[in-house]
């Protein structure tokens, strides 16, 4: 129904490549950066994702059939069409590994190439990078609070449209365990999850004949919903006479699950219920509108939940819904370049840059990613890059560089893991993150500098078009 | 990439289906209604869509070769396999025309057919449905306060993955003149725009020299961005300086976009530069974070803005970011079954129904819509759903049935409108629409009301769980 292809971009790429295309300018190089200029949730981090889907996607972006017929009715040159009908990304991107932290400013991925061909690609790779970055952040943000609790994405009933597919796979790399999305299941091999709807209740004579003929079709993986006429005075009572029954024919009720009313209140009542019937092992489930804030309160109310389910607020990553990921030129034809604003913190980095990590002596992150010139070693002091006079010294730290070449001239040379590699890299970062970058409210700010060598670049170009136009 | 095959639901959908059908239950019948609790953005309406695209799917829903490969290897019972291997939907729906409104509470879909189809088509119902309609009423919103304006949807590099697609064509049924959204369309037949980003200026020696050349290469659609350096200093001027040349060539610069600063003050100090140059057809376009709320500003401010272009917010529906939209059984095998729940509002209604709206004098609408039993006739008064003693006569208005026959035993039966025809049936509803429903601030609560037979209905069998738990 839906594949990536040629068209799958703003009109305005296109546009633009023409007139590239029709100067002569086909073979000229550019670079460009992808980064955020604030990070989403009011959060100190975000989590990087979606990279794997960007590379297939760009190794395999071709204008089809109907893309040319759709740009030759609109007027585009014969010449140009003819060049789209054998386009194909020939650019070399660097990126740090999937589930990595990024912070705001810094470059996150950077892109070489020809200029068109750079240009073209922007639409699709903001639009794969900024959602699934903005899932996995949101899905990082439950891990944090949910501590050892289940975690299951319910949410492909609310997402937009097709976005839910990308969003249950973004959410395992920031530390769910599994989604109903089987689609999604399937294809990247996430965990599926499922068992009943109030649909499925109502369906039978009554709660307690539903519940015998689930558990008669599901015995091993049988969790029954409770809530559709009352929870404690129906649900508990019949889901406590199935397990029985269950246990009788050698059999174990896998647990209950809460869609509705006070989830504290009612998980606390039913794990009372269920342990004084000297069912202990059966698990609680909970759903309904949660969101790292309800799943935090819950927690400190101390709900025996062992189960989350998060639809909507995770696979829409409400109420942000979007990273607001850029991705701006840096250099072109050899020159570095920069953008202007008014807001001098829309100013953007010129020329080929790399990023580095400051780790503190116990391994845990400073708090602070350098920004220098591609090829710069052993940067000593980083600047603020829009307050002037802010420096810092970097120089007694080790740092690590970020940014790693995961596809060579159209070619991906980049082995994406398995998903729960991922998953676990992007817990060992967090676990590097101090705990104050990670706080809900007012977050520590993480610190991006740059470089001496880079800050006199950029202010040399800015003085440069002040010049101009002033 | 994506298309939709059998596993694109929740996997608890499969799980009840292989339940029915182990049961023997395979060829009851069920009724479901589709609806919303709550109207998106706090508005007073929602404007339906999405109906094409959702009986496309189910008419080619399928379980592929990886989908049954998938179920196997999950252990679902081979002869369930085998059936879905040859699952076709074969229900029945009644859905108003695409763009109408619809209100919280009443049945906005009805499907009918056998349990197990019914059941596994839930998700992508709410998938497709729940997110058109929460952009297309977003965009009427856009649209209710831009009057004239042009609108053109920027969103696709910030959208939920490829969610773009089909917000792209939700924003054309809610008032939107254009899309960014190359691929969406060709699809869809929308009308392509878009000219020219900061990285084009960036990538030439000077803005001037960027200007001159896209004015060769697009002289008879030319829009030139004017905020890379410095908007009053720098783009206007240049701007001038190109437009004069296009002129001097018998052409004519067709518009500067804004992107960043105070649009209305910028807009204001353009519109006043070009007029003085004589360029008073050049237009102006803004963009920037705009929405429903920011455009209602500008327009109140006499920004002299010709055309917005909206990205973020309109594709995503921010803040609420989904419609609430859910799918309830409403007749099981013969019988008309509810839901109860501790928040009376969160009751179903039972049994097969049809809409009516009730219609005021002068053609517009009086606020109301009627619920009543499917071939209940000539309806006198209706009830509040959940308060009390509280209903209105209704027999001295005409009415009009709202749910029309869409799909037959899995056949479409329904043409749908070429887009253009479904925005204006839109544009006309809401003009049927009194103004006070369509205020942002609080707007009046149109009324869903329910006869006295389906009262009667709900209320007996509210009795009857009662009596059963109580």
């Amino acid at each position: 129904m839906l594949d990536i292809t040629g068209t799958y971009t703003d009109q305005y790429e296109l546009t633009m490549g023409q007139a590239y295309f029709l100067a002569g300018r086909r073979y000229q190089q550019a670079v460009f950066d992808f980064f955020c200029r604030k990070m989403p949730f009011n959060g100190g981090y975000a989590v990087f994702a979606g990279l794997p889907d960007l590379l297939t996607a760009l190794a395999e972006f071709r204008f089809d059939r109907a893309d040319l017929d759709f740009l030759q009715a609109q007027g585009f040159h014969p010449d140009y069409v003819a060049y789209l009908k054998n386009f194909r990304f020939t650019g070399t991107i660097y990126a740090p590994p999937e589930g990595d932290l990024v912070f705001p400013t810094r470059p996150i991925v950077r892109v070489e190439g020809p200029l068109i061909e750079t240009q073209i690609i922007e639409t699709v790779l903001l639009n794969i990078l900024n959602f699934q970055t903005l899932i996995a952040t949101k899905a990082s943000r439950m891990r944090l609070v949910a501590k050892d609790g289940l975690l299951i994405d319910f949410g492909l009933r609310r997402a937009q449209g097709l976005g839910g597919y990308h969003s249950a796979r973004a959410a395992v790399i920031g530390g769910f365990d599994a989604t109903s999305n089987a689609r999604a299941a399937r294809d990247y091999g996430l965990q599926p999850s499922g068992t009943m709807a109030h649909s499925y209740i109502q369906s039978h004579e009554n709660e307690l004949a539903a519940f015998r003929s689930f558990a008669e079709a599901r015995p091993d993986e049988c969790v029954l919903l409770v809530d559709t006429y009352d929870t404690l005075r129906s649900g508990l009572p019949n889901a406590i006479i199935v397990a029985r029954e269950m246990e009788r024919k050698g059999g174990r009720l896998k647990g209950i699950r809460l869609d509705s009313g006070d989830l504290a209140y009612l998980a606390k009542q039913s794990r009372a219920m269920l342990d004084e019937a000297g069912l202990n092992y059966v698990k609680i489930a909970a759903s309904n509108q949660l969101d790292e804030y309800v799943i935090r309160s819950l927690m400190a109310q101390e709900a025996p939940i062992d189960v989350f389910g998060v639809g909507t607020s995770l696979v829409t990553g409400r109420p942000d819904a979007a990273l607001d990921g850029v991705y701006k030129l840096a250099q072109a034809d050899g020159r570095p370049v920069i953008k202007l604003s008014e807001n001098v913190s829309k100013i953007t980095l010129p020329q080929k840059k790399q990023v580095w990590r400051v780790l503190d002596r116990d391994g845990f992150f400073l708090g602070a990613d350098a920004v220098g010139l591609e090829g710069e070693e052993n940067i000593a002091l980083i600047h603020h890059p829009f307050v002037p006079h802010q420096s810092m010294a970097i120089d007694p730290y080790e740092t690590e560089p970020l940014l790693h070449l995961v596809m060579q001239e159209g070619e991906i040379v980049y082995d994406p893991p398995a998903l729960p590699r991922t998953a676990q890299y992007c817990r060992e970062r967090l676990g590097r993150l101090p705990t104050e970058y990670k706080r809900f409210e007012n977050p520590h700010i993480y610190k991006v500098g740059i470089s001496s060598r880079l800050k006199e670049l950029r202010d040399g170009l800015i003085a440069q078009h002040k010049g101009a136009t002033g």
